[in-house]
């Protein structure tokens, strides 16, 4: 397992009172304890579609074939529809959708191009691996709102994204060119980490003593597995 | 009124007998007489949602604004459930979608690249003028497939294309910009040279005489006068 957020090496532990904060370390961790309030939440939420759609519509631009580009159209609709129904929780949460969205854009959109990749390929998996993670990610945070808009909030996130026609396409060229396997798997870890750094953002923090940051790894357990599932499934080490 | 097709000059007409394409000629001529087979239609008609997809997705990922960003979503979601929706036609016709669109990839991807323009403002008038452009010249033509086909053709083809959301973009952008309406007036009037060629290679001729090329201009009318609206509702000329 990759340590995500690197902890200082030769740190000495030293016998002390258990305070609150090492209980919650100790005990199972839930992502919604680190929810935003619901605007900053919807902004990113509503944002990370689009920047989704942008990497599936350069994909789209870019597939090699008619039958691709259909196929990949209906992700891009799913994302678009996810965005639109975002920004429309915004608007009922009495909030400016862009001006909900915009302290987040800058971040995003660096992340979107990073994500790109080299190739059609790397594009290609940024597409299948980030829709899901980002998916998944937003409906465990969403946990942490009103139980009212938890609800609804988590219909919306957790709709088909496309998955599995992507995974379709990948595995077809990974099939086709023997070398794929190893650049898309050093794609996929890389691109988990920038995953990570973007999800952290949006965490708040209780107070900012070490023991909350000590507990954020945790937290991440299961992104980390459904993210190593999404590996797996195209026979990529992750 | 510009002339799409030019006539070779100083042609002698001779007095000669009424033939059926004379008749013809003098008539109101519709496009749907020269409707091609329902898989070549569906083939382009499906297609040509795909680019106009394409160019709406650059429009997007190029927005100076998060607000324009969702905005535009809506139009390229429209887009690409048109696409969809026709290319469930070709299946139920009995077709193959990639094969049956593949044909006619090449040459609206040539038009695509054209209809980008030079900046974002000229991507935007090409997404305004051509989603409506292409739809009514689709619709028209779809009244010359067996009536089955049509009723349900004119319904997905007809449905909204995101047109009053990209003009209040652009009007915003000629109010804010003195100098860009002669620019894009022009633009507009080049673009409906492209897009009128692209339509007529959807055209079949029942035989290759000179009247029959003829009667092409004719059947442009109306699209002719849908896109002078288009052109007049923001203040260009066409």
């Amino acid at each position: 397992m990759v340590k995500w957020f690197s902890h200082k090496p030769g740190r000495i532990e030293l016998p002390r009172l258990r305070s609150r904060s090492d209980i919650l370390a100790t005990e199972k961790v839930a992502l919604a304890e680190f929810a935003p309030d619901i605007l900053d939440f919807l902004g990113r939420a509503a944002y990370v579609q689009l920047m989704i759609f942008e990497n599936l519509s350069r994909v789209i631009a870019n597939a090699p074939t008619t039958a691709a580009k259909t196929a990949i159209g209906k992700a891009a609709e799913l994302s678009l529809g996810k965005h639109r129904a975002l920004v429309a929780e915004i608007t009922q949460a009495g909030g400016s959708p862009a001006e909900v969205m915009d302290p987040f854009t800058e971040a995003f959109d660096e992340f979107e191009r990073i994500a790109r990749g080299s190739d059609w390929y790397e594009a290609m998996i940024t597409a299948y691996l980030s829709a899901g993670f980002f998916d998944d990610f937003y409906v465990r945070l969403a946990k942490g709102l009103p139980t009212e808009s938890h609800t609804r909030l988590a219909t919306i996130l957790s709709g088909e994204s496309g998955e599995s026609v992507l995974a379709e396409y990948l595995q077809a060229a990974i099939d086709a060119n023997p070398r794929l396997d190893s650049r898309l798997a050093m794609w996929g870890r890389r691109l988990m980490g920038d995953m990570m750094l973007v999800a952290r953002s949006a965490l708040v923090f209780p107070d900012h003593t070490r023991s909350t940051e000590a507990q954020v790894e945790p937290v991440f357990t299961e992104l980390i597995a459904a993210h190593t599932r999404r590996m797996d499934a195209l026979g990529l080490t992750a």
